[in-house]
């Protein structure tokens, strides 16, 4: 008899399960109905702030593949169609059809939830006015833009963050007057102080304010209920459009409301096949998850963590549609990696910065190098930063923060599958990189700061 | 009392162990005296193309530290200093001052060989000619470019290597017209020929003449004794300069005549902390090796190899320079790491290919992916070329090689800290590797490589 799969959220986590699921079982053996509330599916969120910036021309470039194209593929992708009850008893979801107002139900065999994050909205006076932003999904980012393209002069992004910072970019490139509100005293919290200050000049460099510790107030709104100006502990700036970047959070309320437990970061938990752990501790029989709704396992820091990420989607869904299919798959954790570019500088981390690692309980070192990405003879050779925290005695790695030009941030790689193999940076300094002129000095800058994290763990053998 | 450690060879390999000796041992404890018998010592060969192509202003560049530099570290740098006899009995070695034409005996403690290794020379006619060079030393790449800067207009390259492709464009630059002449049947040998064709397609872009499957007979001379043309089994190519690029072999004619022996590559050999075995199979007291007279182990073949490449001459200095100074360091081998650029495309590779796996006795599968540095949406994304070579059954990598444009080739790094560990490609396609749409696809093309090959593993279970 042919089983039913029913994925909530139309997106990386969901799809790519769906996907993975029907390379297995033909429709005769497993019908397949995503369920997606916005107007898009199985897009590149990560893609808005280019699109605002103007690099991407129509938004369909940003759509991986249609619902036409994955009806093609026997899964039934539907839009504007909202799962506003689940039942786990029954097995059955209650789903609204956003477009005709109705609601309907629809029985599963397995489910899996892939319902995404939601952006914080602190809950400010008014937070709601036309103009304020998120940019979570394509409609949001169509949303900033037409705001864009209708003439907004002025844009306020708070938080300094990653999307912050690459929304703060994409309105200086549309020649918008910008300004970055940060609540802490400094931007991109992702990094150590010192190397998130390389960052600041840098979208500083591209015309934008930057204000820290002004955490935000209150949005004022015009006569037309149209924000007017973000107003922080610092002042009031005048917004024509003002874009949240204050992270996410799970969105966990359906899983919640049909009883299934969240895990400490608010995510739902689950084993290394992404099946669901329900109320019991066991598994929510048929039921399983991926991507952004989830909560992983940091494998530094050994901590139940939520990184809502594109690449842990996909990988999540690629899994839990294995397992679904018949087959056998596992996901295995998170080191925390992270890249991003901010005008022509890029910055990337993974594993522990050194307040994470703090926070871990981990005693360490750091190392920092300053280097290039060509060998020092050759033409403008591009600086590189690296920073290493390894562990005190072990000499462990623990993490590492890079910020550069060209050819800098992509090292991060390198140091991720080092990380993942709990190497020391003595063993790092010995590994057999790539060498050329055009790519860096003899001892590339990744095994010189290995070396002198070395050095400082034998200097402090306390 | 005051020992005394000879270096016999004056560059990567031999100053850095001279070096990481010093740091450890004052003059008072150690005097290093080290011998090289060029007009330069402590230079980067790997400048020599850049040089000659016009990118690296003056030869001073490509020099990384001056005798009057090391000097000041207490380290006597000799050129024009070449040992002439080594007599392992008395520990001492005789000198030549290649100024002076005299001799003279020095004795030591403590020895580290880095005689580096000499560049091919097939023994036809006229390849003593004026105008044939090599481009192993500064000396030679001078005397390239004063060729290069005196008129020649027709260079012919033989051997389509790294340095023959990297001369090769060099001479184009410079505005010459250029032939490569290539005896096997294609260029590139250190990759699979499906790669290796992409990277001939973009030296033929620059305007090289590309003459592969010839041969060279002889070196044709004028009148003055200058080439005039090469010979190859195809006709005859006039040629103002001809460099070869035909590889090289471990200088290692001073230790052999001393009587210790050579490993299997013609290399000497050493343990792991860069000891030198002797005749008896044990430890040559006191005589050290570094760089490219050494052979090395393969961590993927597990053969004894002979790879002449400055990292490893670093790194093997650095190891021969901690254990003199007392400490403790190991050598762990190579993967075979190498990367270059052509014009504008990234070339790189790790581990074996498959022409290598053959010969190793492994049974594989390979993939090749197609895709790109920057995601697909963003302007003009570069193309690259992922090719991994896994085992049978158990899925382990055994080797990757990468050709593309902007910010491919260092992806390699990524593959030989995976193949380091002996990972699957199932593994490697679960990494947590950095993703923003700046640098790929949300899959990186390494990862997506690695799921492809995964599935040619598991299609085919035999």
């Amino acid at each position: 008899m042919t089983q039913r799969l029913v994925v909530i959220g139309g997106d990386a986590g969901g799809l790519t399960a769906a996907a993975q699921a029907r390379k297995r079982r033909g429709p005769d053996d497993l019908e397949i109905i995503a369920l997606e509330r916005g107007r898009y599916a199985s897009y590149s969120a990560c893609g808005i702030p280019y699109r605002v910036g103007g690099e991407v021309s129509t938004v369909d470039d940003l759509v991986v593949r249609t619902p036409a194209e994955f009806k093609q593929q026997g899964i039934d992708v539907r839009l504007l169609a909202e799962a506003v009850e689940l039942d786990l008893d029954r097995r059955a979801v209650t789903v609204r059809d956003l477009a005709a107002g109705t609601d309907y139900r629809l029985g599963f065999d397995q489910l899996v939830l892939a319902t995404g994050a939601a952006p914080a909205r602190p809950p400010l006076p008014g937070i709601d006015a036309t103009g304020v932003h998120s940019v979570r999904t394509l409609d949001d980012g169509e949303a900033v833009r037409s705001t864009v393209e209708g003439g907004a002069r002025r844009a306020v992004v708070v938080g300094g963050g990653y999307v912050g910072l690459e929304m703060a970019e994409a309105f200086a490139r549309r020649g918008l007057s910008v300004t970055l509100v940060e609540a802490a005293d400094r931007l991109m919290s992702t990094l150590d102080p010192d190397l998130a200050g390389l960052v600041a000049r840098a979208i500083e460099g591209l015309g934008v304010h930057v204000r820290t510790g002004e955490p935000v107030r209150e949005i004022a709104t015009g006569p037309d209920g149209r924000v007017a100006a973000v107003v922080t502990s610092g002042g009031e700036i005048p917004a024509d459009v003002v874009v949240l970047g204050l992270g996410v959070r799970p969105n966990t309320g359906l899983a919640e409301a049909a009883g299934l437990p969240l895990g400490r970061t608010g995510g739902l938990i689950t084993d290394r096949r992404m099946r669901v752990t329900g109320a019991d501790g066991g598994w929510a029989d048929g039921v399983w998850a991926a991507g952004d709704c989830v909560q992983t396992f940091h494998r530094v820091s050994r901590a139940a963590v939520h990184v809502a990420l594109g690449t842990h989607a996909t990988k999540q869904g690629r899994v839990a549609g294995v397992n679904i299919g018949g087959g056998y798959a596992t996901f295995p954790g998170v080191l925390g990696t992270a890249i991003t570019k901010v005008c022509d500088l890029e910055v990337a981390r993974t594993g522990l910065h050194e307040g994470e690692a703090d926070q871990a309980g981990f005693r360490y070192v750091t190392a920092t190098v300053e280097s290039t990405t060509r060998a020092g003879y050759l033409p403008d050779p591009p600086a590189i930063t690296v920073k290493l925290v390894a562990e005190k005695r072990s000499g462990r790695l623990l993490g590492a923060q890079i910020v550069g030009r060209e050819g800098a941030a992509k090292r991060i790689d390198t140091l991720a599958v080092a990380l993942w193999h709990d190497m020391t940076v003595e063993d790092i300094a010995n590994l057999d990189l790539s060498y050329a002129p055009p790519f860096g000095p003899v001892w590339d800058p990744v095994l010189i700061a290995a070396r002198k994290a070395w050095d400082a763990v034998t200097a402090d053998p306390s």
